[in-house]
């Protein structure tokens, strides 16, 4: 069972209303929104991004990791935003598990150590937004005059609350 | 300049339309999808996805990277998925540079020494599409049954073609 050609369906009724024009590849907006891979966000439609607007990098609970700095780094600096946006929201997955269970939980299905590993749960999604906030702040790649918000997205109601 | 109080007045705008309703954490197709942060992609619309039906996980050119397999893990274990889809695009800013460029330019600009670091550029995206599923076949951390597909979005054109 797959849903690969069921997406490759959607896309063709898609292509059909997209028509052909060309976008610049720096977003328009100069914003980068940091957040969480989870299927109940539609980040575009719930922030009101049209085409071509914003950078959306998404990971599990939208941290601020190696990659993302990686990632918000060439955004930046390739495609020139100056703005960060960081969307937790709540119902997160990564509210389901403490690293410790979890890394038990992959050694014993798939027999690799993982001991050294952060799976980067959290509890409070204010806090995890706050941390993920100073985490960007601190970083030496980040330019001190680049804007950075935070924000919690109520997956139940779509709502944005800004976290200061 | 800030962009925030835009997104978040947008919002406004899609809470009134949003409603409340609670779906499950769990994504209805089970799928994940793997791709980049690009502003002129619009995930959700391009294959057709409704809230709450797959997982979607962005980065600088949808590299499959340690973070990624990270969010991947946690998106399989904790939240059932059983199948991924890497979707690189055409004129991905992973293709407007060089490794040692880049990391000289950082270098420059920060004072801070990335020699090491891979920031995960290419030229070829079928062959980008390629080696990020050899190494979600090859991680120890995703069962083998597991379906993962490929393919590259033009961002002209909003149509995806499938890379095997």
């Amino acid at each position: 069972m797959s849903y690969f050609d069921n997406f490759m369906k959607a896309n063709q009724a898609y292509v059909d209303l997209h028509g052909t024009a060309h976008l610049p590849l720096k977003p328009k907006t100069k914003a980068a929104i940091v957040t969480c891979m989870d299927s109940r966000l539609h980040v575009a439609q719930a922030l009101g991004l049209a085409l071509g607007d914003a950078h959306i990098l998404r990971n599990a609970g939208g941290r601020v990791t190696e990659d993302m700095i990686r990632s918000l780094v060439i955004s930046q600096q390739q495609m020139g935003t100056r703005e960060i946006v960081v969307l937790h929201h709540t119902d997160c997955g990564a509210q389901t598990f403490k690293n410790e269970d979890f890394q038990a939980h992959l050694e014993s299905t798939f027999g690799v150590n993982v001991s050294s590993q952060d799976f980067l749960p959290f509890t409070d999604v204010e806090e995890s937004v706050r941390e993920d906030m100073e985490l960007l702040r601190q970083s030496p790649l980040i330019p001190e005059d680049v804007v950075i918000s935070g924000a919690v997205y109520d997956v139940d109601t779509g709502h944005m609350t800004e976290v200061r």
